[in-house]
């Protein structure tokens, strides 16, 4: 567990989290200082973790530092197989950048770190949806969205349903880039040029590597196609862009989704919001994010290592 | 009213919302035979309404052209002030275009009709939601965003939330068009170039126009707007594009939500579906979106003449 940025509420969530836990002990990345006073905010006893100070002191006088550190030793001891499960609190991209840090977000810097491709899923009680794009302005999506990228993230959410959600013939749905995916090429093009094939030539594949019952549709009308996944009708969707995955899965569960990243040698999960400046150091933060977070990585963690 | 296509669920679904319908007598544009066989398939009688045909006959042999000749008339009944409310069922683009009729939507003919400039807006119980853009490739959406635009459907939704809804301090959240509404330029420019400044300039006048209560927030980060707008925080949204409108509200309402063209001098609505070919005359359609689409027609009707 990372604490995240000192000056947001991932100090808050992590103890509100903790608060109570029966699960395995955890390991957290972060300054002592900084979770005494969640704690004391929250007004529980100081969790009982196993702590991992970084070197450097003074977290809330230097927070971009504190959070770069103690992101930097979760992600070794992650990456260094020390631990099963990485669980991040989030972090400011303005003040980690302000230390000194290139820093574009948890699931690049894992990337990199782990020297593999990975996608981005959200896990919440009616939907599971990974991003074939992430954090791109809208106009640069139409590019990014490569018959390579989208086969990859396909077969990271197939795999992920069979290993870590046990499913034996996974359904999945792929959302159109277009409105009415496209509607026969009339409200965009590659849908029937990138899409359709992409998928074509990759089932095959998948379906050989993952079982005979693996059933993916698409490219469909994003419009209808969330309503019927939420219904039941897919195990999870893959969604062409940021905000068409995003904003049902907030909708539907503005405080339970979950931030899977799919591809990595272990589990790694984070709460769905950022660091909320607007709410922090206030005893006000919902934990219930964090607490989902925590809670998945662990199932996963003991379902991989069974 | 009219029939849309003949061979799509169209008239079934007038049918069934005429099913014990107590408002005004309809004025139903559209084939008596096409009426009557969907009379029988859903096992009612025939509708007890005014009847308009269209000259040329032969409604399921010609499809295209029965539906084209069957809009124009209730689309001219309209714009001259003969019925107070047009409620029209989907149309088949590719068959009405077949019947020679360069038709891309019934909202954009409304408009070259009418010479007036119009919005989309859905409407369902717990999402408004006007679309700043419509059928367009998603690539497209950056360029045809422009502040005239945004302003244009800001106006419109505001004058409709005030005449057409009642409500006299409407509260309008405007959806960033990128993720995270740019996050202050890193993931986008629009908000900050185009949609900030647009805004600030046209609330002025939109508070003199419209009352000084009128509030508008924006842009805002699309993926979590759409929660707090469904649970109470706004009355409207203005999305910027057609699936990050069209996403919340099928996900919430898939069988509810109307469609209503702002800015026109008469209220037209419409059912939030297509022709649904595969369920055609089967008796197994869905009436629910043209019975609301009906009664909107009605309440709105009705309120403005009062």
């Amino acid at each position: 567990l990372t604490l995240g940025d000192p000056t947001g509420i991932g100090p808050e969530v992590v103890v509100r989290a903790l608060a109570g836990w029966q699960g395995p002990r955890p390991v957290v990345h972060g300054h002592l200082e900084v979770l005494r006073r969640a704690a004391d905010l929250v007004g529980v006893p100081l969790p009982d973790v196993t702590l991992r100070e970084p070197t450097a002191g003074a977290p809330f006088d230097h927070p971009g530092r504190a959070q770069r550190d103690a992101l930097l030793q979760a992600v070794d001891a992650a990456v260094g197989g020390e631990v099963d499960a990485l669980v991040t609190a989030p972090i400011h991209k303005d003040r980690i950048r302000q230390a000194g840090f290139a820093f574009t977000g948890h699931t690049d810097l894992l990337a990199q770190r782990a020297g593999v491709e990975v996608a981005m899923m959200f896990v919440s009680p009616r939907l599971r949806v990974s991003l074939a794009t992430i954090h791109l302005p809208l106009a640069e999506v139409a590019a990014a969205l490569t018959a390579a990228r989208l086969v990859s993230v396909l077969r990271l959410t197939a795999e992920s349903l069979v290993r870590d959600f046990g499913l034996s013939a996974p359904r999945i749905a792929v959302a159109g880039l277009n409105p009415h995916a496209g509607e026969a090429g009339l409200l965009g093009l590659q849908e029937r040029d990138v899409m359709q094939p992409a998928l074509a030539a990759a089932l095959p594949g998948l379906r050989q590597a993952l079982g005979a019952g693996l059933v993916v549709e698409g490219p469909l009308p994003a419009d209808a196609l969330f309503h019927r996944a939420a219904a039941g009708g897919y195990d999870a969707v893959v969604a062409a862009y940021h905000d068409q995955g995003l904003i049902p899965v907030k909708l539907l569960a503005f405080r339970e989704a979950v931030n899977l990243t799919l591809g990595l040698p272990f589990v790694r999960t984070s709460p769905a919001h950022g660091t909320a400046d607007d709410l922090a150091w206030q005893g006000r933060a919902d934990g219930t994010s964090m607490a989902r977070a925590l809670a998945l990585a662990v199932s996963l963690a003991k379902r991989r290592a069974s």
